[in-house]
């Protein structure tokens, strides 16, 4: 299993209209390129991996989560994604996961809500985790292996001092996917790549 | 400069909604995804890109051109390509470059039409360029070096046998990104990947 938090800063908590989603909607466009990212292939959907979204945009902040194994209704466009994020939100969110759309769930929470819930055998993550985040002075991911990771990536304003303090307290290792500095979801198109080569040994 | 041909099977050459670039502007949001792999940074441009859209979803087909060193008003969500592509298709398209919008420009044209051009000094292009297109059986692009490439992939439906045939009439070269197929926008990541590392030589 592979999981991809990504973490929107502005993101809102209450349903947003589809037609402006950079700006009402608290640049959830750059969410809903992420779970593109994180979850096509051509024709085909990556059913190894887990996104979980942290919405920091409104109070309480929420976690959405899309499980590519059980998922449906996801199309590649952001409008798509977009429509999913928001049917969750019209969920009375409570403190534990609550199914929108088949794959699609949703609770109240914030980072570190979530990573201490994934060092616990819940949803069969197991434990141990290693947190992986990104840094243009991290280790370059080529020829890395990783095993069951678990990367967190912040939006357009990156993770702040608090969440990468909160992701301190967990084991974490920091890495680089190249020279420049690159959009959240594609830097999870190099990290797949990357993961499908070492499982691929080519 | 880098160039990027983008084939858009059932994309549509006249104005349409913002609001179903999948369904009614056929799979226009594939290409909105193609410009932003192509030419975003994080908080900055690709000016050393050209991105070409091949719009064959009507008659005569149009191409249109996304110049990184001259583009302005471009938001990396798919809804602001979309809407410099439709202001775009609201000129009466000529046989030549017109301007819609600064650093985006439409024509009529083919794909064959775009080779031939691309193989003239016009624009500043020089002549002789390789074109390399995508294909599982190609050869990997670790390692490689392209210089001025001009580089074409295909939409859902990938590259048809005639417009093999049209590249065919070109100095050519077959590439793959990785062992799984892949969206055209991320094959976009990973070949800039590729090359921003051999610029920096990490």
């Amino acid at each position: 299993m592979k999981s991809f938090i990504i973490i929107g800063h502005k993101a809102v908590t209450a349903p947003f209209s589809l037609n402006d989603l950079p700006g009402a909607a608290g640049r959830m466009d750059i969410l809903c390129r992420c779970i593109n990212a994180a979850l096509f292939l051509s024709h085909d959907l990556r059913r190894d991996v887990r996104v979980y979204l942290v919405l920091k945009g409104g109070s309480p902040e929420k976690l959405i989560l899309f499980e590519g194994s059980r998922l449906r209704y996801l199309s590649p466009d952001e409008r798509s994604a977009a429509s999913l994020i928001k049917k969750a939100l019209e969920k009375n969110a409570q403190e534990f996961w609550t199914e929108s759309t088949p794959g699609v769930s949703i609770r109240k929470g914030d980072l570190a809500d979530l990573l201490a819930e994934l060092k616990t055998p819940y949803l069969n993550t197991g434990t141990g985790k290693k947190i992986i985040y990104l840094r243009e002075d991290g280790m370059d991911i080529r020829g890395k292996k990783f095993e069951e990771p678990v990367f967190v990536l912040g939006d357009h304003e990156g993770l702040t001092e608090d969440e990468e303090k909160i992701i301190m307290e967990h084991e974490n290792e920091i890495v680089s996917v190249g020279p420049l500095s690159l959009h959240a979801d594609h830097c999870i198109v190099l990290l797949h790549n990357e993961m499908d080569r070492a499982e691929k040994r080519i």
